[in-house]
């Protein structure tokens, strides 16, 4: 792994070195590196590229981490990943994806479909970033679609801060009984780039509950799309959340639907897109920072 | 005009006898009345269906009423009303459809126009209301079109409570610098009702503001849909609040829509759908009313 590489690594898991506990790490479109444990089996797909992720009912205090790494220009990844945390497991997974091209467009598409058993827990890192020369495009779109069985419950980080100039999110979920899943997003783009997200989620059991946040950052040219899709069919929960900073000659659109098939359904959204209120730059201003910094503690703190 | 028509003349436009001021009453697709004033001129459309409503720049404190009446069975009417008020005019239109059918079908379309002159102010209301047997239908589908020039506010209140099976309600609105567009809409659905509201506002001049305040309460098997798409194209402000009851089997869905095409629009939206809360009800039967009665009083609170 040269420099480049190990960098991309750092950006999308936090890691300096190998991780600890169960790793894959994908390299260009190939396996690069791989650790088991007693509880997690990692097996690499037959039928088309990806692994399945095997997590033993009852595995706590665990992670997985899948980086996916690519420092080659031109190239298209696609990857199926299958998650099966087992009942009861309380586990954390760290994906993500860094690009870092010159001279030639790279795209990744990861799919990522989630079973969670019964009762079991887990917590979902996702990170993009991608780097390289203007001329050459970055392209991410990642699919995560959450099947969660009874009681099951998901939490869902996910963040694209820099470097990716087209990407097409999307997540969708199933919830039984007593579900729940919360999902946390944020977006921050720069120059031409353009990001849609777009989540659906099913409550179908009694008692399950969503909670979609976007925060967003538009600078420059760019253009975001947000849209969700929370349909409640049960007694159930929803909450969606679209927060959006827009900049310069920034374009966003916040698209949400709430959908109440059953009179025990209690749906909830807000949304609000706006300017850096002038009184806030003002303030940091008066301490001596300049407007452009000033602008850059406000995206920081909204965005952390 | 028999028992019948005076009766939903009193539903849809509140009047016991003839209005004062300019008014305009077609009965099952024909002129029933007209009256004008100094400065209110209604002309008959001679290439279509409706009339010309003409207000004098600076007309103050008037009204013109507009109420349509159907209490034939199988009727299906279609009217073009535009609405031309002169720069700095300040009055009132009440518009209102009421259908009375046994036997039949009946169906009005009222696509209503209007344009405001610089500075201009409107308040618009309208009533839908529906009688008659079970088994015939009543299809109302209002189209709104609403131009406003520099520093014209209109207002306008929407109201079907009762009696209409099948709406689709369409309004439309671009506002030119410091225009300003409120629209209150209260709807009710029962039985096997179907409604849809569609808003497209679009700011387009600097200073420009929208409110869309939507309240709506969806009873039995009834479904209702509302759409909203706010477009700030400048520095412009726009709010949009969907509050929904749901009861019953109903189903609701609100989609609304922000779309922030400057760095200077103010975009916010509200949606919560929801059934009455138990603790309402329990305040309200502890009083002494019956469960249904307290839905009720909450509902026409919620309406109010």
């Amino acid at each position: 792994m040269d420099a480049i590489e190990k960098n991309l690594l750092k950006e999308v898991a936090e890691l300096d070195s190998l991780p600890v506990g169960a790793y894959n790490i994908r390299a260009n479109g190939q396996l690069d590196g791989r650790h088991t444990t007693a509880n997690i089996d990692i097996v690499t797909k037959t039928d088309k590229p990806g692994i399945d992720i095997y997590i033993k009912p009852g595995t706590k205090n665990e992670s997985v981490h899948i980086p996916v790494i690519i420092s080659k220009a031109g190239l298209k990844d696609l990857v199926y990943n299958d998650f099966h945390i087992g009942e009861g497991a309380d586990v954390t997974i760290i994906a993500g994806c860094g690009i870092h091209n010159c001279g030639g467009d790279s795209q990744h598409d990861g799919i990522h479909t989630f079973y969670l058993a019964k009762n079991a827990r887990l917590r979902y890192v996702e990170k993009h970033y991608g780097e390289g020369d203007e001329t050459s495009k970055r392209v991410m779109n990642p699919t995560t679609i959450v099947h969660l069985e009874e009681g099951a419950q998901m939490e869902m980080e996910t963040t694209q801060i820099a470097g990716i100039d087209d990407t097409i999110r999307k997540t969708s979920g199933d919830l039984a009984a007593g579900a729940s899943l919360v999902v946390r997003e944020k977006i921050m783009t720069t120059g031409e780039q353009n990001a849609v997200t777009d989540f659906v989620v099913d409550m179908n059991g009694e008692g399950s509950s969503a909670n979609i946040i976007s925060r967003s950052v538009a600078k420059d040219h760019s253009r975001q799309e947000f849209i969700s899709r929370i349909n409640g069919n049960c007694a159930c929960a929803g909450h969606s959340e679209c927060d959006a900073i827009i900049m310069d000659d920034a374009c966003v659109l916040a698209s949400p639907q709430l959908t109440a098939n059953s009179v025990d359904a209690s749906l909830i959204h807000e949304a609000a897109i706006g300017k850096i209120a002038g009184e806030q730059l003002i303030k940091l201003m008066t301490l001596g920072l300049t407007e452009q910094q000033a602008e850059e503690q406000i995206v920081n703190g909204f965005l952390k």
